[in-house]
């Protein structure tokens, strides 16, 4: 269940621009205020059953954008990357080829 | 127009996968084939007028999708900062500091 969360946060945060404000509404709530179904049917005058609906279906969107886009996918890819680059730069052995061919991987990220 | 379909080459390429089949066939017969309304029509037995409108409402979906997601912009931006990282590794007078700041800039483009 962590793990979902986890990946929900990073999936509503690339993708909420593409959302209704309805549905930015109760993700936001459940996900990042850590709201419980009922408290948001209690907040909203709607029945548990109609938060939950909404919120499993906008879950199933930002899969779908996922699916399509991969924005989350390469945003891993990159950090790694990043990751890797930065420690190269910093170790005093590094080569500038080796410093180039991680841009280069980076690059082809695009 | 030659800036406006590099533009919507480099949009399709970024959010082909958000369009219907019908929307993505026609983009690319016009944009990256080079077809005219007419052949399009021909091709497809329908109407100029139909093939010329269903374009129109394609390009401004992509861009309302790069008003929401900046795919293209933050592609444009990465593009310079590896450019100059590029640049900068290669000369003989990088500091490790200069190298680290610019990869710090790429990730706060994430």
């Amino acid at each position: 269940m962590l793990e979902k969360t986890t990946r929900m946060n990073f999936l509503y945060d690339f993708y909420q621009s593409l959302l209704t404000p309805k549905q930015r509404n109760y993700m936001a709530l459940y996900y990042l205020d850590d709201y419980s179904l009922g408290e948001i049917a209690e907040e909203y005058g709607i029945s548990r059953q109609a938060v939950y609906d909404n919120i499993k279906r906008t879950e199933a969107m930002l899969e779908e954008y996922e699916e399509k886009l991969s924005l989350f996918k390469k945003f891993q890819m990159r950090t790694e990357l990043f990751q890797q680059l930065k420690n190269a730069i910093s170790s005093d052995n590094h080569s500038k080829e080796q410093l180039l061919e991680l841009v280069e991987q980076l690059e082809r990220l695009e």
